[in-house]
């Protein structure tokens, strides 16, 4: 079911050198810079309950695609939060999914997911309605061996380093149980502070209350916000942060007078800001949260440009993240202006830019990743974390801004087992990619050989600071 | 002249299983569900007069090309709106074109034209200069037989159905007298209103009273006109209609309130409303069509995003639709967002887009496609309805939307000669795109004819309700 | 090092193909109707002081790229313009240089210095920080010679004609100079007059003043500029001049009244014009300037898009052009409505647009030129003249516009001894695009070969009136 050669080019010179590449770079451990996988799994190591709680219910890449083929997300036993009953039968669940995986054929996820069936699971079947039952068995009854434990996959998926993604109202417990369990893995948070810089949040305040009880800092002005926010980034990297990341609407930066900024600050607290006072803030805290990280040395990520929950009667329903956020047009040139002028000469700085508007890729990106010294770009994101996005992402920018701006491959995952697949798609696509310019003298195999091995783990361990 | 491999891949191993993919889906019926053939055509089933009338005169695509090489249209023919005087001699004009005919090699119209001309009229020379005259008598002569007749044609091109376009004015007489005739070809119209719904519209008052008297009712404010354009779709139901469809600026949709919506109504009942009260009533009535398709089952399409009639000069001269519209900037994310909100998560309700901004592929219509259950993407449209238009679109929303949340190949041609040629372009590309899925180990063969068919046939048929 | 098939595909029967076409169109005499070489070098002929001074220095496209790698333009030898030391020692540069020149691998900069390495300097090994001394002193040896002078390599490399760009406010005397001299190559100069139509031109005033000197006009109003500038076209014309640049931040042309073009005028004179005045003259001059371009012949050339001087640290230490110019999105269908209205149906008038917002292409650039008869496209441009920036350009705009709606390949260049690299490249990339058709059947040899020759020298020949 997985061919050797899979997502390398047919002919056989640049298939040749491609795998030569592959070779070259297909043990190298996993480098896992950002992403979404709870520690909870590591500090309490318990079995997945089952192949549908595991794979389907928790992964907005799958019950999406089936929701827009008119499947509800309760049959697919997505929780609710409106009360509406939702699927509990993993088998129903399952049996449904596998109905409609050919939906999935061609895409990421499928791909993501046939090599997960086989390689975790030894899975030897194609995935159909008729072969449904039979895999499911299949995977339960690995589910139950100790060696499918969270850290024992950890080990055998040969994952150096991986960053878990948290709020700055996390107490950071989960961490704190893994480093005091004495186990080994390497697990480390990334500072996300979205929860309190942006205004907009649901349960803003609330989320103020918690940041100021976790940092026993009393939180009544911009001055006390700012020294809670300082205060957890060294809670953060007690627990071994070297990054923070940004989930903004859009890339724009401005700092603020202080006074300007805690006028804002106030109106939040009294409940009174508006969508001009959180688009302000946001930007402002951008140029703050880079500043702190040329003094911390945390490196900083932007995620920019999605409209979260995009559909209201799913979010009503089912919260947040559940396959509704679509991207909107980005612009970096200007939005960035201020940061980048105020920043990006600096060396002991690090931004890496994320988009999911390709049509930045080569007019906005590359020219600024190809020129500014702070700044770098991080892989196709999202729906574009496919061999065709990846292909594209490639042709736009490796010219313009060189391999050796990039940060190399992040997973961003919340599918803990799907992380071996999309190590090793990103690294067969680089390989198939730097073949072709090999087999058409664009690149020598010295060079393409070294930009594998940077793309594969070089890039991401020195940018993250892993 | 026409290879059996052509479009496909030189690689031998991709070729062959296009060429495998392509038998599999080269005899299916032809389905046409949108596209400007008039029904006149079928109605009274006359020879064409000649090949420039035939294939020159009428169609854009042919004469904007020229025009953009300092050919003026008047040399090709074209009709003017102001009495200047235009070429009459049709040999005259098919030497003309065939001297300058290299400048569509590679281009769709050229690729369309030499399938036309070998496949529909077996012409056996290269169109140039020297062999102008030679291919003119050829295809005359075969213009005088019965079996290039209109409805002879349709048999012979093994077309299923074919749907024309009609604006909300139109009484529907030629779609009854094909009814009327026995002939049994499937002639549908399409519901596209702009001419009474685009308040900016020349002529708009006019068609309003056209309207009121093709459906007897007294339109005289905006509840009658609600009334008449649910009355015209009840009359395009009755002549086999499935679907409406919208030209529209932009793809902005809002509910008004009925009280604003018959006062900016009234307004231009009196010629006094202006660019704002147009955009806004626009996009109020693609609510309320929408509410109606939900009602009466007529699929939805949305063709938005081309300025119109860029050039004056030619506008003064020839008139509407003469090559001189020119693709904008287009958002659908924010746009959307009323719409799709209110009926977007609805079963029974299929709404199919369109755009001619590439950038908006990947950013906002395969998310969005990949979510909304009542959402489908239009194929590659207009100047994109080529082999790299195509390719390019599959590149950037299979792997996000889908193969399935597409809606198949349409022509949308005036030119009806060149439907077959259109179709089997199109599943050449489709075949050659699925292969090298294959031959990359992307897809599987299992998923990759499932997938051909579905472009080739089943999506078109299920989505437009056919 | 230099294969005779880099830049081909792998595929024997388009590699074998692309050869053909190669080899019909490889020995053209090279037309570089637009860049940045200076007359001065034709006029004093004077040899090369050194590889890094030649190579280096003066070219930000190196420069950038190692920038954005956290090294100093100091190192590179730049100059500054604020006392700041910079290395003044070539071989030190060199060096380092030489070590990052891994940096360059598969990037245009990179493809054309080891084409100049081995083609111009007979050098005959890898770059890198080994072979660094060997191969300067390799090309220091060279330039010592006097084949290497400028005048020497300009019959070396086949150059028909070469095209400087000159501000309104050059005398023209280098051009003068090399007329004199009685030396038979064709330089060129092309009238750019951003310096006195952009207001907000550092020294716009001073400007004006070496425009009145030169054209021993008096301007004190809008008038007296006007004369002025027409002027200065007619010296540029009698320098054999035949053409126009227009660097603007974007294509927005509309005229204003003479009245008002002279009171902005007025307020510019005085030093009172702000920002919106700018824009406005600015889209006005676009308008006055095609009129002047019909009248007298000149080829006028837009050139849009690039926020100039994005890094302040750099603009303040190292003046303009230091690799820190970035796109910003663009729009031409509405902004190049009212200058293609007045005066784009006019067969005697050339408008070449070119773009740095690669979403352009198909959206908006080749429907514009495939209808308008005097717009024709420029080549990718900057960032985009790489081997992928080329053949997306192709992909997106050739079935739209067609081939000959383009003026081929300018290399833009102010690096004079990479001009033979870049045009070989181009060939080779139109070469391979091309064999690719034929391979496919979309394309036939006749057809293929034609293009060919039309992207290497004469669509640019046409198009420039050269």
């Amino acid at each position: 079911m997985l061919n050797d050669d899979r997502f390398f080019s047919p002919d056989p010179q640049v298939k040749n050198i491609a795998r030569d590449l592959y070779e070259k770079i297909k043990d190298y451990p996993i480098l896992s810079p950002h992403g979404h996988v709870e520690a909870e799994l590591f500090a309490n190591n318990q079995p997945f309950p089952d192949p549908a709680q595991l794979i389907i219910v928790p992964d907005h890449y799958v019950f999406r695609m089936l929701y827009s083929q008119g499947i509800d997300m309760q049959e697919m036993g997505v929780p609710t939060i409106d009360g509406t009953p939702t699927e509990a039968d993993s088998r129903k669940i399952w049996k449904k999914f596998a109905e409609h995986f050919y939906l999935f054929a061609g895409t990421p996820t499928g791909l993501w997911l046939n090599h997960e069936l086989k390689e975790v699971f030894d899975v030897q079947v194609k995935l159909s309605a008729e072969t449904a039952m039979e895999v499911y068995d299949r995977i339960l009854e690995k589910l139950n061996l100790p060696e499918f434990l969270p850290r024992a996959l950890f080990k055998k998926f040969n994952i150096e380093v991986l960053s878990t993604t948290n709020g700055a109202t996390d107490d950071l417990n989960d961490h704190k149980k893994i480093k005091d369990s004495g186990w080994g893995g390497r697990i480390i948070p990334c500072f996300r502070p979205d929860d309190v810089t942006n205004l907009n949040m649901e349960n803003w305040t609330e989320n103020i209350k918690t940041l100021a009880q976790i940092t026993e800092i009393n939180i009544h002005d911009y001055n006390s916000f700012i020294k809670a926010i300082e205060q957890q980034r060294i809670n953060f990297k007690k627990m071994g942060a070297t990054s923070t990341d940004h989930g903004v609407d859009d890339a724009y930066t401005h700092k603020l007078s202080r006074q300007e900024a805690d006028t804002i600050f106030q109106r939040a607290l009294k409940g009174e800001s508006d969508e001009t006072d959180a688009k302000k803030f946001t930007a402002h805290m951008l140029m703050e949260l880079a500043r702190m990280s040329l003094e911390d040395g945390l490196v900083m990520q932007i995620h920019p440009g999605s409209y979260r929950n995009h559909n209201h009667l799913v979010f009503d329903r089912f919260g947040r993240d559940k396959g509704a956020d679509i991207p909107v047009r980005m612009e970096f040139t200007r939005n960035l202006y201020e940061l980048l002028n105020k920043y990006g000469n600096h060396p002991d700085f690090t931004l890496v830019v994320f988009t999911l508007d390709e049509s930045t890729y080569s007019r906005e990106l590359a020219p600024l990743a190809g020129h500014y010294p702070a700044m770098r770009l991080g892989p196709s994101w999202w729906f574009f974390d496919s061999i065709q996005g990846m292909i594209y992402q490639r042709q736009k920018t490796f010219e313009i801004a060189n391999v050796y701006n990039f940060v190399g491959f992040i997973d961003d995952t919340r599918a803990y087992p799907s992380i071996p697949a999309r190590h090793d798609l990103s690294r067969r696509v680089d390989s198939d990619y730097l073949a072709n310019l090999v087999a058409r003298h664009i690149l020598d195999m010295e060079d393409a050989e070294r930009m594998a091995k940077a793309l594969a783990y070089d890039l991401s361990k020195k940018a993250y600071k892993l």
